[in-house]
């Protein structure tokens, strides 16, 4: 594949999203059914693939975590199997009416959901994301070309192939699942500037691959750089609820991006609460780094310098600030933070109403656990992706967020005065 | 103003935007009230600004048209008033909960919608719009930052102190208005270069204006380029339904982007149904530009080439097809319009659902005018653009528009496990 090839796979792509996109239910469900199918009875050939890959990885010399997440066993398989069949079980979002109202000309006027049309996925070498990807893509009608990390590309390739042959089998177009078969990254560019073939790009990976993309591409980017994530104690915090929430923000899964970074406390109740918190933390081996009140609430202690607010560890660290009231602590997070999830720890009913209105984060949330800002936390059914601007979609991205919504006008001959 | 002062005037927007976004209804509809009142108060220096860049207009020998968009009279004046009033009717979009559901643990998620945050208004030189878009992003609690077309400099600029001091008035931030008072193209495009600051551009004008926009943002922009917009006239539709959506379509208003463009009939209906639609037009002064076969039934009709119907005349001229089927009709709509609006006038259930369901546009009607895909005539209340791209807004935009939706969680201590 080179650039040259890039126009006719993103118009092959487009053609075969408009007839996905008028295809039922019942067709697409089928597909889902044969592309589960299809890697069970593969598996053999799907594994040999992926030991071409894992064993380029090996020599060369790349890390065990990034070998293991290269790496697909029976497991991760079935995995992948049972996450297409969850996706095959969730509701249609595509033909739904989101709302409809009559006019005083009895024109009735109705938004209808449909696909978005042609979704390009980027992300690094995780070959579950070519199979979790494409079941969203087809489910919600759209078609999706993938671009997944070169380390994987044998194996993504003879993923795509069955899932490909898979819609194949279910009379719909095979090319609603396309995949970008090189490693050449100025292929990738030409594909970001297919704007009037491709709808939308979707790149899930480490910040510097999601702004490379960013950079380069004249198609809209749903994406997240990073989740500095908040909880603030507020003064009349329940002390076990802080404590609780507090610790499984920080400790539960700190590599991940809705874990706590920076815990903020309310100057009332920082004097009883720290001592006891920050004892649960270092038992839990979590290193704190604190403001200067901090420190002078509990000794031993590394200073936060200014640049650790803006700092997303994805580590047992954590940071810590005393504030002197609400207002400080929604200041501090709508200028450090990254507009991902926050959390206010309160019983403060009015507190908690302007920690929802005023703090500028996609998932805010009440006396609860940053950890489920997650598309199937949420109930979403599924997660595409996390976006962190505003434009379309905010937090956590589920079926819905694959679609649009079109007019949809029923007259009886009416005629504009 | 130059290109040094970009950066400050985007992050006071910003700034702004979040003290508007937290504001309750009754403070911004009291600002809005201060804008009608401020632009009637000072109609007299508002006029003197507008006579100034009506003169250099003069001067220039631009086109009476464009001269006449350009002029505040009296009745221009009121009427801008009375738009900021009804925009002040309006429902506040920001605070509603659009859905909400509990989760098996207890969690409360809703979603909640909030502004955008920073609206950059581009347009041309009608000064109008300065006081609608300034109302509709005040009214969504969205900061706007202003960039009329630079003859109506003096205009927009007397207009916009209005504006931004009513909102001193109200006790908001008057930085959530501000104007770009130069016309150096190099300030407009140091603008759409910070994406980090605003979030959305919405470019008004000509389709020149709006690629050279499109080209140059690395924010998002919301955008149609153009109406190709069709009428199908199936073979079983009413035929005086057909005549009188197809005259309206047409002749009502030829010179706005949801007038119809080119006029599509089924092979079993033209015989009848195009020499009677024909002679309307022609009595209209409509010059008609068909296919082979339209021209074999009714004779005098200058040939339609390939270019006719990817053309967008805005104008009274027509292009007609015959079409053997639905199928052939959504295909032409597909392949040669703009994805904004196209309608189909049947009795056939079948053929309205399918015609909902596949043809790729922002607005579909069955049996009506294309002319009422309009913020307005669809009951949204306002409009501030038409999306052509499904992109967080697909057709008419109105107040939802220019909303997020943001989740929200209240829970009473829950953790993940």
């Amino acid at each position: 594949m080179n650039k040259s090839d890039v126009t006719g796979i993103a118009q092959k792509a487009k053609y075969a999203g408009l007839k996905l996109g008028a295809a039922g239910t019942a067709k697409k469900d089928a597909a889902l059914e044969y592309m589960a199918e299809g890697l069970l009875q593969n598996s053999a050939l799907i594994r040999e693939a992926n030991d071409i890959d894992v064993g380029a990885a090996k020599k060369q010399g790349l890390q065990s975590a990034f070998i293991d997440r290269l790496t697909i066993t029976e497991k991760t398989l079935k995995s992948m199997i049972d996450s297409i069949r969850e996706v095959k079980a969730l509701k249609d979002p595509v033909g739904e009416i989101t709302k409809a109202w009559t006019r005083p000309n009895g024109l009735l006027v109705g938004r209808m959901r449909i696909p978005l049309g042609v979704i390009l996925m980027i992300y690094e070498a995780r070959p579950n994301v070519t199979a979790d990807a494409s079941a969203l893509c087809i489910k919600s009608g759209n078609a999706v070309i993938l671009k997944g990390g070169s380390e994987a590309i044998n194996s993504n390739r003879a993923i795509a192939v069955v899932l490909s042959d898979a819609l194949k089998k279910a009379d719909l177009p095979s090319e609603a699942i396309q995949f970008i078969d090189t490693t050449d990254k100025d292929v990738l560019y030409e594909f970001l500037k297919q704007d009037e073939l491709i709808d939308l790009v979707i790149p899930r990976g480490g910040e510097s691959l999601i702004r490379a993309v960013a950079e380069h591409s004249r198609i809209p980017v749903l994406k997240h750089y990073k989740g500095i994530c908040h909880v603030f104690v507020d003064a009349d915090a329940d002390k076990d609820m802080a404590k609780a929430v507090c610790f499984n923000a920080k400790v539960q899964r700190p590599g991940v991006c809705n874990a706590m970074e920076t815990m903020l406390v309310h100057k009332d109740i920082a004097g009883q609460f720290l001592p006891e918190m920050i004892t649960l933390y270092k038992k839990a081996g979590v290193e704190i780094r604190g403001c200067e009140r901090t420190r002078g609430i509990v000794h031993d202690i590394k200073p936060a310098t200014e640049q650790d607010w803006f700092t997303e560890y994805l580590d047992l660290i954590l940071s810590v600030k005393v504030v002197d009231s609400l207002d400080q602590a929604i200041g501090h997070i709508n200028h450090y933070g990254s507009h991902h999830t926050d959390s206010i720890v309160t019983s403060n009913v009015g507190h908690s109403m302007r920690f929802f209105r005023e703090v500028d984060s996609s998932t805010v949330l009440v006396n609860a656990s940053t950890r489920f800002s997650d598309g199937f936390q949420l109930g979403l059914g599924a997660e595409i992706g996390i976006s962190t601007s505003k434009l379309h979609a905010f937090g956590p991205m589920g079926l819905e967020e694959l679609t649009a919504q079109k007019f949809v006008i029923m007259g009886s001959g009416q005629v504009r005065e």
